[in-house]
């Protein structure tokens, strides 16, 4: 049955060994407490807790799901419990705010461990996952009282918390949303409306539901300059036992994430409480939009890493036909199928992408930790390059990560089309982390249009630079040549393209969205080949030092893999991405028959 | 809600226009009465089926799926129903001998009314699709008496048939099969052991159902020389109330189909007939295997053309954003969604696939026709290009049915994760096409190495030498120029890679294994292209001569986008398959670790 280990030597090599993750924490103001002991401490808890408590939930979440009794939802068997337990053990407050009752660790630390949680259970993790978005919201545009009566509730765990944006009507285009608030002489609104597609919106986890809804004020102008953020919980402080308006309608039936409520959720003259000020509510959402888009991108990760780990064991363990050079294990009936080169294929492909996702995830979480510290010129540049890494880190990792969830299955044979492998639950699973969020499509023309292009290239540059010092530095080490070579060229290619697809935008603007999910695409590959060259180029040096480790060989020959293999995907994008939007755009609209 | 329509004009342009389905028919023996009315009224009749009865099954099937109850499985809601009015109108008789009580209609006829069936509901269409393949198996290997006990009660419907290979410890691997058969006094087996995976294996749809297993003789020799075909019916023909030791002991709980039974069969003793001689049983299979992975083959066409239906629909209604150059629909809250390039992109996609996967088909449906009718080398020449386009129509069309299916889902957002409008069903129930009937990996090695390579590219010549001549013909066509162009220039590439390959296989097997799936993904697209151009010939030919009709104009455009946006694809395919296997291979088996 499947199985879920953490991979803490591969967390280890990443967090210290690439990231050099003592000297990033040193660097920060207040973190003297994240010691690398601390630090690793506190992952092999994490880790405990993900393999021991969460893992084995995972099956059962998926086969009962979430049942809704007159507005009441049960979540799955042991769910609730492992809640309690995370509660507990003091995992919600880990990266907050000290003042409200969090322990003021790194956020980047609080991505390794929702690493583990959400790997080991996806759905289980969403419930403090989207607590984490309300927190977020909370702590960036809460006022002290807001802070002092739900901030504390909800990093003490006491507490979830859930976001409230989509309508039946509108998931993208936020600007055509309905809901309404109306000011009361105490201050306080009542919020009317129907939401959507809400995550953890109803359980049975927690006494109370902190949600953040985006709604209209009586006089708000149209479209997405009218729109302003509530607290809207589901019972007011006071009295924790009184309806509140909020009610959980119904919940979807889906492809996956069975373990988690979906829930429709009704506001009825509910009491709510501005954040932030009046029509500005988009604006105060995309302050952590990165934050909460990278811990999506995470859940690219979790499933490529499910997923490598269960058809690697099946792989060794299965036996079908004879290597083509001749038996490898002649003493048994047949081969394990790991022989096989196509079997390897999807197996290195799916090591390459956790492996490669994880450093990249980590990267981008080193820069949250200091956009978050520091001010001025640090922060701006943090924060530049973690707006353009963000849209490649979440829809990129979350395209391979479905890729790489279906070649899990696909080395199970017939088997992994089967419930019990628990294969084909972690390609459902994974299905809708290309959709939340932001779907690709929309990370895609953010990157390209709003982030690249609206920028002259700026963004872009900011990253080519990057990477272009670490060529230069490396040009003349002989052991990463086959790695700096084709970088150099994807840099200068990249540059070129990027210039190209500008000019003819200034034409026709379709020409970014024809371009934008290939551009996308390409730039997740380069981006995952710097990451892979700083894990070879780390590997390398561990071994030169005297390191016998087979772990070292091990990440020198998946980034061989990772460059030839995986890298020339770059070849066709850059083809159709320079065919332009003729061939999408020319069939008129009338003509689209079946 | 989701739903089916015939593309009734399509169909006609590829058999009629494209094919010339009239001709074909006239050149075989006995197929006087497949005139173009007839064919045309049986095609009409079959898209009312399969839109009026069989569509609005789809998704109870999905819901319900099959019951299992003591060893008796019951169908979703209205199958049976649904089969029998299948069986009144005497669809399964059509392709099958007159003397057997078939109407001796062409195979090719037979497969257009699988797709019309089998798009409206996959798991449905598989009961009377096993059928299918029992009947052939009957028709070229049986008795005369057993096919007038057997073939005659399948042809007419009143008993259905399955395949009886898989065992829990072998799939692909058949060499390792367990099942024995024991001989008798009156010249009957019985047939002992446990079977897997048995699509249709029990159900309540018909008083009998005949397995065609394979199993092993006392003293058959080991591996796949020793296997043999048996007839074992769940009741014998003389007492179909009686036992024959034939029963399902479970249902397996899978990702999709599940109005279809996949039924785990335990054989006890039952009476079983040989078929074809002892030891002959994986060569009597392989004769049939073409028609068996082509019925495959269909069904990324199915999940292609729904996927494309279901969400052009939506595309079209679903209002979100507005146009990049500005409102499209000022008069409307917002533009539909197919204003967006990357939306189309999606569209074009599963139209591009859906359509020039139905050309294949066909083509490839009029080679079973010749390969069935003929005799000498023109059965030879027949046989041997369907055996070469059979792997690439199976994996690669099943591969891109995936994608399509996928894309189709993406088009809807979030509301695509979300059971009621059917995208998330179609995905998964496309997925097993990819597993079932030898995965894409087994095709791959069975084009590469079985085909192409041990014909020392013979194989692979036959196909090219059309499509040279093709090009040749059309290379003065200006309007055909940018299609037969790239054509001409795959078709070189192709010819040298394979020998690139074939060079260094003679060092190394490894490097074929390791080459196989990009190479048949390759040859698909260079084949779809084919079939591309095929097309736009043909719409160019009705547009010059006057045609109006804003299909052809409709053909060119996704000819052009299939030249411009999937046939770059090879691009990457060439350089990773030119990479060789080191990077596949050098990571010893006990380095692969997490």
């Amino acid at each position: 049955m499947p199985e879920y280990k953490a991979p803490l030597r591969d967390i280890d090599f990443v967090l210290n060994d690439v990231l050099n993750a003592e000297k990033h924490y040193q660097d920060l103001p207040d973190c003297e407490e994240a010691t690398p002991d601390m630090v690793s401490a506190i992952i092999e808890e994490g880790a405990k807790f993900a393999e021991r408590v969460l893992s084995p939930l995972n099956q059962i979440g998926d086969q009962q799901g979430c049942q809704w009794n007159d507005g009441q939802v049960t979540t799955p068997e042991g769910f609730k419990e492992a809640y309690q337990q995370y509660v507990e053990s003091g995992w919600p407050s880990l990266a907050h705010e000290e003042q409200y009752g969090g322990q003021g660790l790194p956020e980047s630390l609080g991505l390794v461990l929702n690493e583990l949680v959400g790997t080991a259970n996806w759905s289980w993790s969403m419930y403090p996952g989207l607590s984490h978005g309300a927190m977020n919201t909370l702590d960036a545009h809460g006022t002290e009282e807001q802070k002092q009566t739900y901030l504390t509730q909800l990093i003490s765990g006491n507490w979830t918390g859930t976001m409230c944006l989509t309508e039946p009507h509108c998931g993208t285009d936020l600007g055509m949303l309905r809901t309404k608030a109306e000011p009361q002489a105490d201050g306080s609104y009542k919020v009317s409306g129907t939401k959507i597609f809400i995550s953890a919106g109803e359980h049975d986890m927690a006494e109370n539901i902190v949600h953040i809804v985006l709604a209209r004020l009586p006089d708000a102008p149209a479209g997405t300059k009218g729109i302003s953020l509530f607290i809207v919980p589901k019972h007011l402080p006071e009295s924790l036992t009184k309806s509140n308006g909020v009610s959980c309608g119904s919940l979807e039936h889906k492809m996956g994430i069975h373990g988690n409520s979906t829930c429709v959720m009704n506001f009825d003259e509910a009491t709510g409480y501005l954040i932030g000020p009046p029509n500005k509510g988009l604006n105060c959402m995309f302050t952590f939009m990165n934050t909460a888009r990278l811990g999506t991108a995470l859940q690219g990760l979790a499933h490529a890493e499910w997923g490598f780990q269960n058809s690697l064991t099946y792989a060794k363990d299965r036996l079908q036909m004879r290597a083509l050079n001749g038996p490898a294990h002649p003493d048994k009936p047949a081969d394990p199928i790991i022989v096989h080169p196509e079997v390897r294929k999807m197996l290195l492909t799916q090591k390459a992408f956790a492996e490669g996702g994880r450093a990249l995830i980590y990267y981008c979480a080193q820069l949250v930790d200091k956009a978050k510290a520091h001010e001025g010129e640090e922060k701006e540049k943090a924060d530049a390059l973690l707006a353009f890494l963000t849209p490649i880190a979440k829809a990129f990792l979350t395209e391979v990560g479905f890729e790489s969830a279906n070649h899990g299955l696909q080395i199970y044979g017939g088997h992994g089309f089967i419930a019990e492998w628990g294969m084909e639950q972690n390609v459902r699973d994974s299905r809708i982390s290309m959709l939340y969020e932001g779907t690709t499509q929309i990370q895609a023309i953010d990157l390209l249009g709003r982030k690249v292009l609206m920028t002259q290239g700026e963004a872009l540059k900011g990253f080519t630079k990057i990477l272009h010092k670490f060529c230069q530095a490396e040009i003349d080490n002989e052991a990463l040549a086959k790695y700096v070579k084709p970088l150099v060229e994807l840099n200068k290619e990249w540059g070129e393209i990027t210039m190209q697809i500008g000019m003819k935008a200034m034409q026709n603007r379709d020409e970014v969205g024809a371009a934008s999910v290939d551009y996308l695409m390409y730039s997740g590959y380069v981006v995952l080949g710097y990451m892979w060259a700083l894990m070879a180029k780390t590997a390398q040096e561990k071994i030169d030092s005297g390191a016998s480790d087979d772990f070292y060989q091990a990440k020198l020959k998946t980034a061989d893999f990772y460059f030839n293999r995986i890298l020339p995907r770059t070849r066709s994008l850059v083809e159709t991405m320079k065919s332009g939007s003729d061939s999408l755009m020319s069939l008129e609209e009338d003509h689209f028959v079946f």
